[in-house]
């Protein structure tokens, strides 16, 4: 237990604002990330979490992120948003255009938003699950730097590419959520295969020469694989065009050749929809939305009812009935860096 | 060859006709049917070609479908058209809805359809090629029979639930198209490998126990697994909820328990969005359809500039060239039965 730092949520939070405060990250940027942070570590989504500042910070030093951006809003279509990050953290830029979709959801039945020129570090399941507790179904869907596969191909050219969907829940419950990489692991995983001297399960990577490997330095060298093969790397392909030419921003590859690799998030878009459930039945047995929620809880119930299945989103909120009363830890090394980035 | 029948795609049309002419399915309807069972076998998708005309002729003798209702069209919100196939099939409906769902997406920016009370028993892939050939990028989500299970369950409970993404193609090429199953393989191939006493692969099935399996017929009796283990069983959940309860109409499993048995389609809903690139993009680099369609182009030369890589449609536009000119083949047992379908 040596090896690891405890701390409250609170003083995730609190530790997360001194760090980007130190950096000259503007109030509402810090507000914004912090929560982000926080949100992560309150639900052990580790990788999410305290994790990340590093590298938010990395960014901020070598000057690739504009730590005082203030992100506009446009209206392209009665029924799409867009969200300018101008250069910066996505967090901030997510939450000022949620209301505006949210709102257009309603009004319209069905909306999209599309965030550009931002740097997105986080889980997408935040800004769905935000969504969903008002009531709406939503979507996000993000590109990365190059590192996957295309389907038949060899090289890396498809990001990691998450796709992230939340469904509203009747009687107060909390939203269903996934959020899921169509790589078919996480690059950090390999990575800590790497360092711990490990081989990788096989279907993660290829080799250089494309071959299989259970190598995790041979599959760094190479090109990580799609989940499920060529239908993974077909939804891959689909979040490159929504997150890149549909909203006017780049393709991983394209953002892997912009960034100037300081070790932090590349600039790119992300992709959301939105849509208000008790716009899309009517004139029969499905109309009202109290209704529909109603009707899906009984399919949640038929899968919880066989043994060993569970719904998508139930580990984060099992850690985050624990996380507020018994807080969380963090390596002690990530504690000390942490420490000397309070330095600035 | 002898146990081949050829046919011109004209015949194939015409033979299409006559049997749903014979068994009192309304003209409209049974153009729609021949249409869509035309263009699957123009493309070589024999399992959604004339294979499927006597599982919807099963519907008509069975009393099950309605072979002469009329869809009606209904405005739900600004952005969601709902279309009620009332009791018949769905690619009528489809068409119906089509020009609809295209106007709301170039009016609001982005726009989704939900098909009610229908019978789909083709491939998705034709409704959303039609809107992307109006410059719109397009989904299309549909749910069928219980046979796949959820992520840690053993036992049927999801449709094979395929997803369909349509994207258009600048200088007047084809749209990029996909249509997969979240299954990891199509039922029919399964019952294939048992007519012909062969293994399944692994990953493709589970017995009735929850073990893994290469006996097709312990498959069958069992339950199918998801493409991409618990990630694409998440895909799966989602399209349950959205040609489901979001529309107001049933999940597999209440398709499944309503339906009579007769071997064509159950009754359910198909989801379908289309969104407009021209309104998604604007104040920055990426306005205007025809850039943003060029830079979609850019990443299609990326993908084919790997030795082994192609685009997900490929494979049916080269059909497409060859069969109008070849015709096509079908088995003549397949042949003989459509010949005794003309009869009534």
């Amino acid at each position: 237990m040596s090896d690891l730092a405890h701390l409250s949520l609170d003083e995730v939070h609190a530790l997360a604002m001194e760090i980007f405060a130190a950096h000259k990250v503007s109030d509402d940027h810090a507000t914004a990330l912090a929560d982000t942070v926080t949100a992560a570590e309150r639900d052990e989504c580790k990788s999410h979490g305290l994790f990340r500042v590093p590298g938010y910070m990395a960014t901020v030093k070598s000057g690739k992120v504009t730590p005082d951006s203030v992100p506009t809003v446009q209206d392209l279509a009665p029924g799409v948003v867009q969200v300018d990050a101008h250069n910066g953290f996505a967090p901030l830029a997510l939450k000022m255009g949620r209301e505006p979709l949210a709102k257009k959801a309603r009004d319209q039945g069905i909306a999209a938003l599309g965030l550009i020129n931002g740097y997105h570090f986080a889980a997408l399941w935040p800004e769905t699950e935000a969504l969903a507790e008002q009531g709406l179904v939503a979507f996000a869907f993000t590109s990365y730097m190059p590192c996957v596969a295309p389907a038949g191909g060899i090289k890396p050219l498809y990001g990691t590419n998450p796709i992230a969907f939340a469904w509203p829940r009747a009687g107060g419950k909390p939203p269903l959520v996934f959020d899921q990489a169509t790589a078919a692991s996480a690059r950090g995983e390999i990575m800590i295969h790497e360092r711990d001297g490990k081989p990788i399960p096989e279907g993660w990577a290829i080799d250089p020469d494309g071959n299989p490997t259970t190598d995790p330095t041979a599959g760094l060298a190479g090109a990580q694989l799609p989940f499920g093969g060529y239908k993974g790397a077909a939804i891959g392909l689909m979040i490159e065009l929504l997150a890149g030419a549909l909203i006017g921003d780049v393709f991983s590859y394209e953002a892997g050749a912009n960034d100037n690799g300081d070790g932090g998030p590349a600039k790119g878009g992300e992709f959301m929809m939105a849509i208000d459930p008790a716009r899309c039945a009517g004139g029969g047995d499905g109309g009202g939305r109290e209704a529909q929620l109603a009707h899906a809880e009984g399919l949640f119930e038929k899968i919880l009812e066989q043994d060993g299945a569970r719904l998508p989103s139930d580990r984060r909120y099992t850690a985050r009935e624990r996380t507020p009363s018994e807080g969380v830890t963090i390596p002690q090394s990530l504690y000390d860096t942490l420490m000397g980035l309070k330095a600035g």
